[in-house]
């Protein structure tokens, strides 16, 4: 959107345009920063500035602010296209999929579009140039919700090239509607990681004053290429401000809050690291960059429902379902229970050879089957329950498990082994 | 389970049996109370102690230990079968459903039983007597997960009798698994309530050294008979140690742990009060009791169903539920979202009269599908986004406006119109 009122008047008396770098004086106060264009959310008095530290503020102006421009935006667009490259520095690569980290703002437009070329992308963030090579590539551009099995058997496949070709480790933007789903995904696929795979996203588009894109990258690439760290993260805000971020598990993270900067949280476990600026600190134990190579496994049965139970859910309704599919992931009440006219169903199921995973709607805590009778009941009718697995991870696990294997007693072995961080130990809980 | 090893040796030199005040000494510390059986899941080297505040603990014994006889048990069966009544003080009504706080030690079998008398329910935490007097009912003995919309009724209709008949609160003693489901239900049938409707669980049957029923059923009395609250609320440990209580918002709160005692959190708004012993101290604001009398809206249609969406969820899953019912929530991602195949569903089942109610699987935040295209797509297709709505609460909360009216603009209405605190305004969020 364009400025308007008071903004609009101090910007054109200024002579300042969106992508100009400007000084805001307001109570004594300085503010110097490129011009962002105002965002549709934000108040008509708030002017967003691009600091050059990456991060933008918003400044609120008033009468007797005043506006003077420091210099005219440089329009490089041929020098943008070629990125550098420094021998001395290690090689990461950055495979987009689309999302809000993945937008940019044209400072010719003001608008904001999706990254459609590796450029857009990093240029967006030229920081990450300065702590590495970037091998980038757009893969996809889609929104998370739109997420499919076959974009994230395309993803590991893309991940596992440039893991096996030199890079230190592998940057995936993705939005975070559905990012648990695809870190977890990630997690079962990618075998031998010869170093991290970091799914990184923004709760804010990057031309909004607090947004969070810049710091969840830069904290990305630290992981990348300061540690030994081995195995697939979520990369996001550990609190509200810009303060330090989380890498969580890939098999034990789940978008927590719908809109927050900190929206993402490791369920059953502690987080893996903490970065706070430069430094990398970890949390809980994780696994170790392998020798490799890496190994992809990217087969996956996509025919399992995931199936939230409810008082007044009907035996149709699991009925209904499970003659379509080859496995159900039910997120059971509490220890995982469900009604009793659905044992039943389940036994049918079961007798047709579909695979009937039991998780906890709780998310937090682990199943039990033993302690009620109606826990008794659901294993007598062949239901498998998986320890403190969420029921996410549980439906992408068995997709995969089915996958590996068409043996139906291989694929229950497989979802009670601990492949990737996906069950805590009982005396770790 | 009855006691074995050096257990068993010491009881039986002592010649006490479970029932029975004895005096355990270990380390020059002493421990009196009754003996409680063993529970299944103790250690045979733990004896547990009904202590005369009502909570239980566990003593662990070893050579050198010494167990005393203080007194035999007194069998008083028919003195047990009469309730006392005491004029100077309030009635609150016990309205039973069953669940693991509403099971008691037999101390003559030392077995754990559904209770199935009021008087059973009641004497197994005699301490509530000294607060009010209490009127019993067992209405229901099930397991929560068996609990189903016309259950919700009955209860309703009972809790409605009683305070219009003069107790000051109903407690009402639920299985831990869909109490959240059972509150919010209640919050939306029961209204103009002239006394608080206090759902209370426990976490470990009362036979365990580390029950947290008594205590929760003492908070639960200290709100009706204490405080001027007229909401239904849960109650329930607000942390895993014995110190204080939390009441939560029958709409706003959820079990989010599958087995710690503060299993229950409110979510998008902080508890309503925090009972720490005999003391109420109000946290949040909190609805007064009215005048009355308690009006019962039980109409219930219970041709809904709850949909989680996930990467993978096909159209056909959408349009198989949706024919079978009147009103579908989705739990979408992050501010709501579906993938875009299931827009032709959401539109094809909306011109059919379903009704489409959004809600977030992140639980925390509020849907908004003004912020991405997705979310546009949606409600041009006649999704109806809730708010902070939960999605278990915006299920129950359908159910009941399709009771209400037959007029579709109606439900919608209704469904963004604030009937017991499970919309939060967007200033407080």
């Amino acid at each position: 959107m364009t400025h308007t009122g008071l903004a609009a008047e101090l910007l054109k008396a200024a002579g300042a345009t969106v992508g100009d770098t400007i000084c805001i004086q307001r109570d004594g106060e300085k503010h110097t920063g490129v011009l962002m264009p105002r965002h549709e959310f934000s108040d008509e008095a708030i002017i967003t500035l691009k600091l050059p530290s990456g991060y933008n503020i918003g400044v609120r102006i008033a009468k007797g602010s005043q506006v003077s421009l420091v210099s005219k935006k440089e329009v490089k667009t041929v020098a943008r296209k070629k990125m550098p490259h420094d021998q001395g520095r290690k090689d990461v690569a950055v495979i987009s999929t689309g999302g809000t980290i993945a937008s940019y703002v044209d400072y010719r437009t003001g608008a904001v579009h999706p990254a459609k070329s590796a450029e857009e992308l990093v240029f967006s963030v030229p920081e990450l140039m300065d702590l590495c090579n970037i091998r980038a590539k757009v893969l996809y551009s889609i929104l998370s919700e739109n997420m499919t099995v076959s974009h994230w058997q395309g993803l590991a496949r893309a991940i596992g090239e440039e893991l096996n070709s030199g890079a230190v480790g592998v940057i995936v933007p993705h939005g975070t509607d559905t990012m648990g789903f695809t870190s977890a995904a990630l997690s079962f696929m990618l075998k031998n990681l010869t170093g991290p795979v970091v799914c990184v996203g923004s709760q804010r588009s990057s031309d909004r004053p607090s947004s969070d894109a810049t710091m969840n990258l830069l904290a990305a690439t630290r992981l990348c290429v300061d540690t030994d760290l081995g195995e697939v993260v979520v990369v996001m805000h550990g609190e509200p401000s810009d303060t330090f971020c989380l890498a969580h598990r890939g098999t034990k993270v789940r978008k927590m809050h719908s809109s927050r900067r900190d929206a993402f949280a490791s369920v059953n476990i502690p987080p893996i690291a903490r970065v706070e600026g430069p430094d990398v600190k970890f949390v809980g134990p994780h696994l170790r960059r392998s020798e490799g190579p890496v190994e992809v496994r990217d087969k996956i049965d996509g025919r399992v429902s995931l199936l939230y139970f409810y008082p007044g859910f009907e035996e149709e309704h699991f009925d209904l379902i499970a003659s379509h599919v080859k496995g159900v992931v039910i997120a059971g009440t509490g220890l995982g229970h469900v009604s009793e006219p659905i044992m039943s169903s389940i036994r049918k199921a079961v007798k047709r050879g579909v695979h009937v995973v039991v998780t906890t709607q709780c998310l937090y805590g682990a199943v039990n089957l033993n302690v009620y009778s109606t826990g008794r009941d659901m294993v007598a009718a062949g239901a498998l329950p998986v320890g403190d697995m969420l029921p996410e991870t549980a439906y992408v696990k068995l997709m995969w498990a089915m996958g590996q294997t068409d043996d139906y007693s291989e694929v229950n072995k497989l979802m009670l082994t601990n492949i990737a961080g996906e069950l805590t130990d009982r005396r770790e809980l």
